[in-house]
């Protein structure tokens, strides 16, 4: 945008078309913006994060089954006319009709699952290489629209167990699974020296899963098949102290999929020699060594605190146990001023003789997120004098993605859910039929890949379930035709005919 | 190896073959380690750099006209027998033929190019994800020997400038390259917030190079591809605000060009709007703002101070000014014990009745690199009682790469001396012939890219030289075919392809 439109957009004066504005880069938001008719409307992402990831092949590019960027398509391109300001949305004015935005340029945590305060200085372990020199704030600035998405997905749970923030790996962003990577082949060649003790390998060697949901699960496959198709030809002598185990608080892993299938993951897993750890309670993760091990800490390595077992020490501890509420759902989207029609359209007014009713925006109180109605509207309640509470929506403000709920569904929260409203809201604000079709999710199914070339997967529709060597091909077929640019889907099998020619790129930097 | 031989390795014990040690893993070391007869050599490559970095490319990798994997190759190796252990190497006992290294696989500076002591802690900018808590050493131990050679290289060259180390982006290591890339996207991003001042989108935009040798120029030239092919597409309202300019104390850039050449290069920077300042001095380069610059600093930027012209606010400065002595080298290369044949052969006697000899290593007092012989052997003198110095050589040390000079030759510090060196150590000691033959250098000519699909060509051998495209297509040529591995042969032309079609990968993480 020239400069003139800049200032438009600082002052909130209209261009001719209409102004919306996308919280989010991920699967919601930048597939909602690129679909966006350009001539109607002039799409403005606003995100931390200046690409999208593709989810689906973070754990093949943290070991390097497929390069990193092959999973990440920029915001920027020269093939759409999205606008783009990298920054955190920070407030929302819905009388005005404006965002406050924290720019996000020299952002510390760039590329790194979100996990607590952005603000708060982290410890060494995470500090990037070009850190602010605090946790201050950066520069504010407001953006004017005449609708807003707000698609800012969530944070990484870690139910605030001691140490997992600062010490574990996060696999939710490309950063993490290039963290994830370099640890991986330093824990390797760390076990390599000489100087290094017979029971120290074992604990660099000891890579933990904390979560058993497809991303645990689909990490440690990939993590499995590093080790044995290629580690193990790099590293002969050090593969015998390696292993790999994954944990969960629940009882048993996967559990969006049928038992069967569940069951052969877990049968593959143990004949692949990963073990499985069900109903085990992580109480604290941190650097060093465990107690009982007196030897001299020699590397850096952690152990992990459990329950019932007690210290175990590790080289790596991947963390993936699902979603926490983000801060910004939880402090900007609350109380809404004293709207009236348009902006607010009341769907259930209050009883009669009320007085002066606050809106407040309507949450799930377990998860937090934010209810839509199933326009993808924004829901609000107001608590008047009466009993009884007034309901409506707002009627440019919409919400979708990990943050959102549709009311009265219980669609999961998956990139799937999250694409499928980005395709549906997109298609509605182009053609405006709002008023004649109501959002409701096709559930295409499950896939997981299980390693040594396998997979899961639980068709959705009555499509029955496949598992081994066919779905892993129909897994990797889903993929390579879902990856959104033709540069990727040439990038992608390049990538996995060489690495299954060469196997795959130890270089670690 | 096993443990068996890795205690082998450290006791020093004989395998049945012998054991060669080689300090480093670029041109020399790298080369050399991997064309020793596995049958006859046990190679053990000791490196803090676990990759050989295939530099002429890095300059591509640094603005994505190659992916950063491209240019590496992996010391490990499933098709090599070449034994890897990632440390520096601390120091050398002649007398027992052992060497002393220091683990570094958790060294913070990896992938980075060393400008100073390790030990120091880095300036926050320079603090890379997982530093260390202090600048602690880490652990040693011994690796005896058999044959050693010497093959550290240098350390880039900073000439003392205040806040060069801490502030400067090198083009040394890969590291390096990602650094450039992500810094460079950065100012861009930067500059396209609305908050962003005109003031500021000049100096976040101003990309200055110091040093007009080819790694200098080739890498403005890759700069200046970037942004005309592919930033000018995506930010077209910030380019009018970009500039490129490099610095060099001398009175010309490219010295190790003729005229003509030089010329060409000059003449073709000026016109694609690269402009080249000689005869400039930098006195220091710190973070933030100019003093003739009131407004307040809004984003990371920097200021060059120079003699003449004051102070010069920039984005981005890439330093290139050639090579500094390695530490090691200075240190640990110094005294030798009393040695006697055979590891210590006699070329020059003391004169009659002198004392006991105190030998040390003989080296450049210019560059501080040490002597060999035609035979690339460690050459030692020593001052006796006597008037005329005593000269000798090392039997079984040799000396290789930037670190080292053939006395009586005035050959480059490059690339190609490098590896013309290892290929003919390693060809001796395969056949044990040293003594029918001395090491030449066979001039095969220079060559630079230049921007815009041309390059400058300068055949040796009476060559004569080429410049422009054909002189391009010949320089993607060689490299293409110098590229070691079968797997970066085939990967090399996709991305110059994928890039051609789609342009280059901006996204920045």
């Amino acid at each position: 945008m020239s400069l003139v439109k800049a200032f438009l957009r600082l002052t909130g004066l209209r261009t001719e078309r209409q102004r919306v504005i996308v919280l989010g880069s991920g699967w919601a938001g930048y597939t909602v913006a690129r679909q966006l008719d350009s001539r109607k409307y002039q799409a403005v992402v606003v995100s931390p994060r200046s690409y999208f990831a593709f989810t689906p092949l973070l754990a093949s590019t943290s070991v390097g089954t497929l390069e990193f960027r092959t999973a990440l398509e920029p915001v920027r391109s020269r093939r759409s006319d999205v606008s783009y300001f990298q920054g955190w949305a920070d407030a929302v004015d819905f009388k005005n009709k404006t965002v406050t935005i924290e720019e996000a340029v020299d952002d510390p945590r760039m590329g790194l699952a979100p996990t607590g305060d952005r603000h708060v200085v982290d410890s060494k372990e995470q500090q990037p290489p070009r850190r602010r020199d605090d946790g201050k704030k950066g520069q504010l600035f407001d953006l004017s629209y005449d609708k807003l998405i707000v698609s800012v997905g969530c944070y990484s749970q870690t139910f605030g167990t001691p140490g997992v923030k600062e010490n574990a790996l996060f696999l939710k962003d490309v950063g993490d699974a290039r963290k994830i990577r370099n640890r991986l082949l330093a824990c390797f060649e760390a076990a390599a020296l000489p100087t290094t003790s017979e029971e120290m390998k074992r604990i660099l060697l000891n890579f933990a899963i904390v979560g058993g949901g497809p991303t645990g699960i689909e990490f440690s496959a990939e993590l499995h098949d590093i080790i044995k198709e290629d580690l193990a030809k790099v590293y002969p002598e050090l593969i015998q102290y390696h292993k790999v185990t994954v944990y969960d608080v629940a009882t048993k892993v996967l559990p969006m999929f049928d038992e069967k299938l569940a069951q052969y993951a877990m049968d593959t897993f143990t004949r692949e020699g990963i073990s499985i750890k069900t109903s085990h309670h992580v109480q604290e993760l941190r650097k060093g060594l465990p107690q009982n091990v007196e030897s001299e800490r020699e590397h850096d390595c952690f152990t992990l605190k459990f329950k019932d077992e007690g210290d175990v020490g590790v080289g790596m501890v991947v963390w993936s146990t699902g979603l926490m509420q983000n801060p910004f759902v939880a402090q900007a989207l609350r109380d809404v001023p004293h709207l009236s029609e348009p902006a607010l359209k009341v769907v259930k007014p209050a009883v009669q003789g009320s007085g002066e009713l606050r809106w407040k925006i309507k949450k799930d109180l377990k998860s937090g997120s934010v209810f839509t109605d199933d326009r993808l509207r924004l829901k609000v309640t107001a608590d008047g004098e009466g009993k009884d509470k007034a309901e409506g929506v707002l009627t440019d403000v919409y919400a979708l993605g990990d943050c959102a709920i549709l009311e009265g569904t219980a669609y999961p929260a998956t990139a799937q859910v999250a694409s499928q409203k980005a395709e549906w809201l997109a298609k509605r604000l182009n053609k405006d039929d709002f008023e004649r079709y109501q959002f409701s999710w096709k559930n295409l199914g499950v896939m997981a890949y299980i390693g040594n070339w396998k997979a899961l997967l639980q068709g959705g529709g009555g499509w029955g379930n496949i598992s081994g060597r066919a779905a892993w091909i129909i897994w990797r077929g889903a993929y390579l035709t879902k990856s959104v640019s033709l540069r990727n889907k040439i990038l992608i099998p390049t990538y996995w005919l060489i690495n299954w020619l060469f196997g795959r790129d130890i270089n670690r930097f």
